[in-house]
């Protein structure tokens, strides 16, 4: 135990029991006030069922990622403070901070874009750009945990740093869109606008920028208050009044094609080669395998105004209207220069892991069998046969679970029941002898016998 | 944005937007400080070419702990920080604790063990026993790093909660050997002791529980001491001379089948029992599949004594002795017994995964070639073709990169090279016109001409 790293390394028991060796020898926990068991607010454990649908998900998202071409990256969870700070307003009050053992300022991740940044300066002179990554992996925010918000939660994003180039942007879209039908989520749209639309918008209505900043704050707003709702704070805001009809004209476009065909007939002449680039990205869209139907144009779509500056996207469930958005993003070409002279145009999404998971949890959690066998414990006498058997069917891939005591079959049944484990093998004194296997199906009752040589090849072909 | 979860489940680039809003909207970071980009010391950043090893590693330990009947479990990295206290001794200084917002005592996760007690403990009434879970994810301890310890570092932990049955340390034992063969992991020593022949050998002189410590922990010292340093500790000790007597015969069997053999005839005749329970083990993980070569009894092996009540075992890699042990582990009864009147034996086995990871880094990261085809970007009018060809390959499930500017063929073999993708696909007028594609081996610099319609299919053979 005295190797350097050992501690670092090694597992958690080995530590705990060096350190409990210098506490006293008779047992003195016995006699001590227990210590409630408890999760903290916002934070929540994921049992077995959950956590085998999470991790279904997460390797199914990681092989699409890689599809593409995004490479993984991992970041620490803490930082540095001054890394995190004035990045997110005045949300910077829900970031985890506090001074380490060595006094330092430390925070913890609070998303994946910051030390992505932060990685990619750090790293400048290293990494060939452009610079493909996803990361999926928690991120803490002190919200409040009443409005059900959880405060640590998955996150999961996929960026690509250092390019221009609309193909970068389709790319990480068709990615996404790849990586929702994996994972059985095939009722989304995805509903596009670019930032570009909105500064020639504002141009052909002679904006000031101030002006400009309030119509598209207002035009942000038209799902959840309607085109009368808009017109009310652009009236209070001193919006001049031939503004605000255009406003009225662009809103009234509604969305998709109809709304793409109108911004240079209905709105302004000026908005045609806007409407163009949104065509010709459509039309990429497409060939990168993005299907026709879930494509939306959405000219009321802003996001962070000071923070994206082309395409801009967000992707909400069809059949979960209330949901919300399970994934966002855009492009961004200021992510860079926190930590950097170097100004890298970039374009990345999020996707929503945790609500993702949340809309499909019920219907994954019932049909998931990790176990696909349970050897049933019979007679002690035969725990040699038990554990050579469980060993050849492990070898053939099969994912085996051996009940350990000779328990009551009834005990036994329900083990497996509350496994959710299909099949259950019994081996007592009548099989032994006629060197035969029982084979119980559990869902349906039925159970056959099948020869001792012949159940490794009657599993391997239910695989 | 309104929706009160999106906050708390939709990405990061969610959040910074709508904040972002809320800043000035011309650009006043250009005239920012920048910030230094820098990670804390103890922590590191894993990146692409790294971290695709680690998961390959995680995904294949993951197969072999699911085949053996273990279900994946979650836990927060947040704890109350009462749940951690008095679990680690003196180490507790190496607890990174903090006062949340709502003024709340928190602590990082320190070890995988105390979290999955107060899981266990929390939900005993829906836990069906025995309890069977892995669990991979970083722990934090802010120990000294220029020990070359790091402070966020990846644990892995089997554990069974809630049986007896040596089947149990089997199963558990069984796993981590077919999960260390999983990762090319192949020579490895499996050192087995008991806890209970310590207990039995000190019975056996008669020393009383304060003696027997003093032994125990010499004993467990002597591969670093020797067997004379053993015997000056416990002189000086006082332990009686019958007694050291007896300590140097048991250090002198040395380890292994002659040394389980030596126990009653060479040490006392009282240890034939222990010694048979330890045969009966040994023949246990052999029909478990562990192969015989890897399991070595190893008489000296204590580990902590407070903790451990039955079998202890550590694995140390033939080919790198001084790298100490990249698993260890034991039978422990007394898990529980701290947040609940419940009593549960119990027995796990902690991977050292980031010194498994340090000892094969080298191996893989130069072999690792996750992107399998790079399309480059000759003529931009032919991107549509490009794009269309790309996600071809891709449904195929080939992962797929494509260049996204029409640079230099010498940018895009640079690119390709620095992200070791073997093949590039090279389609330029002349091909076009033919209707053909160029392939060409990046290693060898050979190419082939294949006719467009056949390039599916000829990846789909490389595959």
């Amino acid at each position: 135990m005295q190797d350097s790293r050992l501690r670092g390394n090694d597992g958690g028991k080995a530590r705990i029991a060096v350190r409990f060796q210098e506490r006293n020898f008779m047992n003195e926990q016995e006699n001590k006030v227990k210590i409630e068991a408890r999760t903290l607010k916002g934070f929540r454990d994921y049992g077995p069922a959950a956590q085998v649908v999470r991790q279904e998900m997460m390797r199914k998202l990681e092989v699409v990622f890689e599809r593409f071409g995004f490479f993984p990256l991992s970041t620490p969870v803490l930082e540095y403070k001054d890394i995190l700070m004035g990045k997110y307003g005045e949300d910077e009050k829900l970031v985890y901070s506090f001074k380490d053992n060595g006094d330092r300022d430390v925070a913890m991740r609070y998303d994946l874009t910051v030390p992505l940044a932060r990685y990619v300066a750090q790293n400048q002179n290293e990494i060939t750009l452009p610079f493909k990554r996803y990361q999926m992996a928690p991120v803490w925010r002190a919200d409040n945990p009443q409005k059900g918000r959880l405060r640590e939660f998955m996150q999961c994003d996929v960026d690509v740093i250092g390019s221009d180039s609309p193909l970068a942007d389709a790319d990480v879209l068709a990615c996404v869109c790849a990586a929702l039908d994996a994972i059985g989520v095939t009722k989304y749209q995805l509903r596009l606008n670019s930032r570009i639309l909105f500064t020639a918008f504002c141009e052909s209505m002679q904006l000031n920028q101030e002006q400009s900043l309030e119509v598209i704050r207002a035009i942000d707003k038209v799902k959840k208050i309607g085109i009368d709702g808009v017109t009310a704070i652009l009236v209070e805001r001193q919006i001049p009044e031939p503004a605000i009809g255009q406003v009225k004209k662009y809103l009234a476009l509604g969305e998709g094609d109809s709304a793409l065909d109108g911004l240079a007939t209905q709105v302004s002449v000026s908005l045609a080669l806007v409407a163009d680039t949104m065509r010709n990205f459509i039309a990429l869209l497409k060939q990168q395998g993005v299907r026709e139907e879930v494509i939306v144009f959405d000219p009321s779509i802003a996001r962070g105004l000071d923070y994206y500056t082309g395409f801009v996207f967000e992707i909400t469930l069809t059949d979960y209207p209330d949901f919300g958005s399970v994934g966002s993003g855009g492009r961004y070409d200021d992510l860079l220069s926190q930590f950097s002279n170097q100004k890298l145009p970039s374009v990345g999404c999020s996707i929503g892991f945790g609500r993702l998971f949340e809309a499909m949890e019920d219907q994954w959690v019932t049909s998931a069998s990790l176990i696909d066998v349970l050897i049933l414990n019979v007679d002690p006498a035969y725990t040699g046969l038990y554990v050579l058997l469980a060993s050849a069917l492990r070898k053939e891939g099969l994912n085996v679970d051996l009940y350990y005591q000779s328990a009551k079959f009834d005990k036994q049944f329900k083990y497996a029941e509350a496994k959710n484990i299909p099949y259950a093998v019994i081996i007592g004194e009548e099989e032994k002898s006629a060197g035969t296997v029982k084979i119980k199906n559990l869902q349906t009752r039925e159970h056959v016998e099948v020869k001792m040589a012949d159940v490794v090849s009657y599993f391997k072909s239910k695989k």
